[in-house]
């Protein structure tokens, strides 16, 4: 590893250093170096999303990786975009960096970023660095929507309904798991430490889903807190079975460890960027999900195996305490 | 002003008192609360560019008011698309707040975005909240590109050509003179403090520029430099004349009271977000627009009456020192 830091480098020699890194991707017109990119879409309109992650508050230096870093700054956004049915096609990535900070360690950073969005056949088409004594990381992803589907394009959280099969594609607990060996001072098992550092998300999964599913999100709340953002977007009771939740071993083994009912993990914790469903009962599951509970009539909440679930809150991690 | 924070408010509220302060705009077919926002645009290319504010390298809360702070960071942004050849459409605004940050503070912040951003008919579509021990404020810009001109969008660094006349809409200086000022403790005179609080940009000029001109940037970085960007990626010699650029009596007042040569803050100076063209000899100078120099073959390099400029390199503001 060099000892060169972006102080070093200084901003204009740290642009042409990300300009050679970036894979050339047919979609983008205009990259990085001009002033804003311009992105090929098929469709005439543009699906947005940004997220912003802050060392201390979203992930540790002391924890992870610059590489792991830039897979799950990449994919909280990625996972947004496939949420609404679209197709990730170009991340902006805005960094705000202290002036020791390793050039070493930002290229590992974007280089995870663009392994990331790599994934999704996504591109990195520009950004802007800037100084700050606090490091942060700002990306925005832009997907293109395709009406092709049997689902009309964008899905709303509103779109589900009585009767409606609720379905799961990914991990839950795992991040969540992960986060709280770490924050023991446990490094093991590294499985599930690595599930917070880099989240494996189903994109396939949910990118198969959009043409069937009423709704569809992902979990970056936690599963009850953003089954509820459905709930109360659609005006429906959503009820989910504790049965087609079983944790993994894995979990179970961690939860025992620390003491922690595995099911608050797996309920409330956000992270994995599983994506939760709502299909209506004449198609088929897609492939990558299970049914996890079910739609109906009634006061707009989500019930576990019937009742009102007693644990903690859901999961916010932006949580202003 | 009521002295709750952030912290008292928490993101779930935060995000639906940023809602209820958006206007209703026809291009948003989604916007905040949901996980992406979609906007609806013309014509299948999107423009994109994003820029970060940092809380002591761009502004400073004794300096500007919030909604100054606003108003220029999505001046930044805006500028940026306008200076494509594209139409600005839509901004997602993140946010990473100390806890103890005022929310009327946000509101007033919010507010100055969305009436810059109301200039050219955009919307704030969607962003995301979270907390930093350090302000940041990152906001990116989507753009509509229109082909309908007579030059073809998306406008390139790259475009000029020997014979073409340099233009320029806009001021130069005020914005580096005002920061100049209020760096030494001063608070007047105010129209040039307030140049660099919220900056005037001449919006509406770009936008008509960009049917006639062959390149174009907005001038962020300085005037030399911004036009070095130009002079080597279109590969040609471009030629300023200082008798076109004499400075305003404002900027000669504030520059012989802080003992600066003024043309130092003409030359050099960014943030006042003017628009520099080169345009053919055969079109009309657009309207809001003079002419400051000529673009000639050979070396790829700016001079000044024929001179190379001696006084300190182009303003940087990301310079990591």
């Amino acid at each position: 590893m060099s000892e060169q830091t972006i102080a070093d480098l200084g901003e204009f020699g740290f642009v042409e250093l990300l300009k050679s890194r970036l894979a050339p991707a047919s979609q983008v017109l205009l990259g990085l170096g001009d002033d804003a990119a311009i992105v090929q879409l098929d469709s005439s309109r543009v699906v947005a999303s940004t997220d912003m992650l802050v060392e201390g508050q979203h992930f540790k230096k002391d924890w992870s990786s610059a590489r792991d870093i830039g897979h799950r700054a990449a994919a909280a956004n990625l996972a947004d975009i496939i949420a609404t049915g679209a197709t990730p096609t170009a991340l902006l990535i805005g960094l705000a960096i202290p002036s020791a900070t390793k050039v070493d360690w930002l290229i590992e950073l974007v280089d995870g970023i663009c392994e990331e969005a790599a994934l999704v056949n996504t591109a990195v088409v520009g950004g802007d660095t800037t100084k700050s004594e606090t490091l942060t990381i700002s990306i925005t992803a832009l997907g293109n929507i395709n009406d092709s589907g049997l689902s009309q394009a964008p899905l709303k959280r509103s779109g589900a309904e009585p009767g409606n099969l609720v379905i799961l594609a990914g991990r839950l607990g795992w991040a969540e798991a992960g986060l709280n060996a770490l924050r023991r001072g446990f490094k093991s098992p590294k499985i599930v430490c690595d599930a917070h550092r880099r989240p494996k998300v189903p994109y396939f999964a949910g990118t198969i889903a959009k043409d069937f599913v009423s709704s569809m999100i992902d979990i970056s709340d936690g599963l009850l807190q953003d089954l509820n953002h459905i709930a109360k977007a659609s005006d429906v009771h959503i009820d989910i079975k504790t049965t087609a939740l079983i944790p993994e071993q894995e979990i179970l083994d961690v939860a025992a460890a620390l003491n922690v009912d595995p099911m608050i993990w797996v309920m409330t914790g956000g992270d994995d960027h599983a994506f939760v469903a709502t299909l209506p009962r004449s198609r088929q599951v897609p492939d990558g999900f299970k049914v996890i509970g079910e739609v109906f009539k009634g006061e707009a909440q989500v019930t576990i195996d019937g009742k009102h679930f007693l644990g903690p809150k859901g999961h916010d991690h932006f949580k202003f305490s």
